[in-house]
């Protein structure tokens, strides 16, 4: 049997887009001579369609969608993901099922178990988990089908109390396929894979994973779709961030060459990654938002040039506009800066001062501010009027403005609400400062982009004469170390303590990360590239009891 | 038996608090004769804790406040709420469990069945559901012990597959008690209180159940915990919005006076639950995150003249500040008509023109903005400097900013992100224009608050030249009907023309409320009164193709 893998970037809701991008991969797979064409998770609806599901019209034209495609299987077999009624009496209306289709029509489905709902996942709000397995056949085979998280339980001692795998091993399947909708974060991949390796080496299968790729809101998939022989070998492993086809003889597994599981990646490695899950990210969310032009406040500081780069990568440097609105505390070598890396990158880039409007401002508050001391107040009247002054453009142009926040800033709420926050995608606040500038050197690596300068110099909000970010926070190397402890590594605070960090900074951190919550709430949607993004997948009441910031 | 229900309002993360309230009901009952005390679903930790259910010290810290209560339970037995780790080999990591204590300590803990994960709901991103349900015993009763949700798939048609209390039956219980965290909605009480007294009468037991009183982050608590005998029939209801502290006499239910089911509200009933709903949820919003000082930006117009009156309720007068912000194309009577409401409630209230403001602000965007034609983005402008000056107050007085945004325009996304959006508290956000105006008679119903003409004349955003929403909006008894058919009864297109809706104003209505959804994403958290709020519980994609509006 000769079994093709689609990896394709599928559109939440664009019911005829993503049927006929499988409806070609189908053709183009019969004409290389596969018998047997896999897509990944829910590919007919793309994912995550959230509450969409929800709407019975939309789980209609879904079926449709697979009927559609079945119809395309006159030749060739097809597995396709989407939502299946759930006949049982009691339970979900729906499940997340896996259709295997040929002979024009739909001939078994499975319906996936393990139903991840932690982090940025939320399946059992719409999914009924299914309670009994079966393997599908197909060409005188048994294949052990099974939807992405079916396979993530391998001992039967994690967050399910069942292993789908090991039920229908039972019934001597040949092979293993599993569709998936696995999100990128810069570290998950090499976990992943041994995941998988894990699964082919215990059934003494090979496996066939065809994953999603392509940007969803703020989920980034990075697709990497692969396949195993049956010691649990790495064959061959599809792009990560592109789409992709290709074909596998299954008789051929276990002689090819195999390829090493990958390795955690390095520090370059990590930022080569983020950054080409970063350009995806954004290209995807305009793409299918239908938007083609952003806008970016460009400060001189590292944060706002990063995000130009990446944004010109993305989009191309004719569709990015850099908008530079220096203030009373605005230095001038930070509005050269900016300067010098609009012109390198060679993107339109505008001068708008925010002095009058930040005086009359200013002006109007004169009345109530007067005896008062100046302090957080009149800064953040600088970063709003640039806000109003971008959203302006924005509004009048059509370009969407990107934000420019970093995570270590968001975590602690350094950051004006409805000023620097704006924007309608932030594109490194899952980021954090020292990582953003691994961002810079990669950027620059073969030549100066941005400005040296822009790089070197300590950073500071220019929000009032001589301010530095240390004034207020603690270098950027501790900070993210420690918020990497609170988050990623889901430390409490004895527990971040007894890693060596000073105490007072750890609740002094800890009561700023929980003080800012609010602000948090009000974000734009965040490009996840970490195993904990502070947007989407962290859930924080607003009103609780902080006080004990040792719980 | 005595049985006290406790409802009480809890605080979440505010162990000694909670404990402490706990503590004192325990006393409180003991002296009053009880056996046993009744507390309502998660109260040691308060509801809903979200995320910082997922750290191991918050469960250590619940675990601590349900053996100090239960150190308090020598004379009297209680049954608590809170977390309990789940010591099987695979599953979530915990249970939401309900612990009987007397003896000075945990005698038996019940494990909730049915997790809610829907709507505002995500228990399963937390808890395992229990597989097996056993009663407790206590007083020599066996006692059909549930939490909230279990008790309602009566039919196990429902949600889920399986009905606890089928199987608790089988025990021979001699009652049940059921302990929630159910949140208020305006329509929400007689279906709840129908479902409790159909499982009253189809078990033959008396019910007691002890639901939660009080806001968190947006959800409301009603309180309205009750009584029923064995016939099914209310023999109490504790009051909603308020705490309490009542005894019953087990072998009386059957015997004293009952009272009638509640009925749907009418339209007068709903505003008033509606009203007072929000009292609760802004005073506890404030008095959670320790708050005193609410700021309002005062229009003239009938949504900031409601939010307003019912903030100056829930804080108290003297703790509400009105600003009024004139702007180039306010009108007079707008200015006259929010002095008057702020005087008849003798609230203070400054007015700061923003036209200066509006001026600089236009000026530098002149050059840009040279030779295009007016329209949104210069709306705009003036809406977002309003809200840079309010912000400003926030910042300098650290008053909270009550945002004054109704349903009706926050669902077609007739309103400025980053301008009138703001705040740290959405009051009207899940209140439809008609219902704004309802709002607003009962509260001159006792003789003239809000004037008038704000009630009467049309409303404007009067952003431009003898604005009225009409120019872009249907008339808000139409538009309001065909959300409450969108949302509330969730009909796709199809189904709202066939309620008699005109099939292009249904297509423009549903198109507008997708392409504001990215506005929606950065909106306050909102005070949640219907059984469909566009905040917390709707969860949707920004970038889905939503070309197909009758899917």
């Amino acid at each position: 049997m000769r079994i093709a893998l689609a990896q394709i970037n599928y559109h939440v809701g664009n019911f005829d887009y993503n049927a006929d991008r499988m409806l070609a991969a189908i053709n183009d797979a019969r004409n290389h001579g596969a018998d047997l064409v896999v897509f990944s998770e829910l590919s007919v609806c793309g994912y995550p369609p959230r509450d969409l599901l929800l709407s019975d019209a939309f789980i209609k034209r879904c079926m449709e969608a697979v009927n559609q495609v079945a119809a395309g299987c006159t030749e060739v077999a097809a597995i396709v993901g989407g939502p299946y009624p759930n006949t049982d009496k009691g339970g979900k209306s729906l499940h997340n099922s896996a259709f295997l289709l040929y002979g024009g029509q739909v001939q078994q489905v499975y319906h996936k178990g393990l139903l991840p709902t932690y982090d940025v996942f939320n399946e059992y709000r719409y999914f009924e988990p299914a309670r009994e397995f079966h393997t599908v056949s197909y060409g005188g085979e048994r294949i052990a089908l099974t939807v992405c998280e079916d396979i993530w339980n391998l001992d039967g001692q994690g967050m399910y109390p069942v292993n789908p795998p090991d039920i229908l091993k039972k019934e001597n399947p040949a092979l293993m396929i599993n569709i998936s909708a696995s999100p990128f974060t810069w570290n998950h991949s090499p976990g992943r894979i041994r995941i998988m390796s894990e699964n082919a080496r215990k059934y003494q299968m090979p496996l066939f994973t065809a994953n999603l790729v392509g940007g969803q809101t703020g989920l980034i998939f990075d697709g990497a779709s692969t396949v195993f022989n049956s010691s649990g070998q790495l064959v061959d492993m599809l792009p990560l961030f592109g789409e992709d086809l290709r074909i596998y003889d299954l008789s051929m597994l276990d002689t090819v060459k195999t390829k090493p599981l990958p390795t955690h990646p390095t520090q370059e490695e990590k930022c080569h990654l983020i950054y080409n899950a970063l350009v995806l990210g954004i290209r995807d969310y305009f793409r299918k938002t239908g938007l083609k032009k952003a806008l970016i406040g460009l400060s001189g500081g590292v944060d706002s040039a990063v995000t130009l780069v990446i944004a010109a990568e993305a989009l191309g440097k004719e569709n990015v506009w850099a908008v530079l609105l220096p203030g009373p505390y605005s230095t001038e070598h930070s509005v050269d800066d900016a300067i010098a890396l609009a012109t390198n990158l060679g993107v339109r880039h505008d001068t708008i001062s925010i002095n009058d409007a930040v005086s009359s401002l200013r002006n109007s508050l004169a009345s109530q501010f007067q005896d008062t001391r100046p302090g957080i107040a009149e800064e953040n009247i600088q970063a709003r009027a640039r806000a109003v002054i971008l959203m302006g453009l924005s509004n009048k142009f059509g370009h969407l403005l990107l934000n420019t926040s970093n995570k270590s800033e968001a975590a602690v709420g350094y950051s004006t609400l409805y000023g620097d926050m704006c924007g309608g995608l932030s594109v490194l606040g899952d980021v954090y400062k020292t990582d953003v500038y691994g961002l810079a050197r990669l950027i620059n690596a073969s030549g100066e982009v941005i400005p040296e300068n822009t790089i070197s110099k300590p950073p500071s909000a220019e929000l009032k004469p001589n301010q530095k970010d240390t004034d207020s926070l603690p270098e950027y190397e501790v900070l993210d170390g420690l918020l990497n402890c609170l988050f990623e590594k889901q430390m409490d605070a004895k527990e971040i303590i007894r890693e060596g960090y000073n105490s007072a900074l750890v609740r002094r951190v800890i009561k700023m990360v929980y003080g800012s919550e609010y602000k948090r709430y009000q974000s734009p949607p965040i490009l996840r590239v970490s195993s904990k993004c502070l947007g989407t997948g962290r859930e924080m009441p607003l009103d609780a009891a902080y006080g004990a910031l040792d719980y």
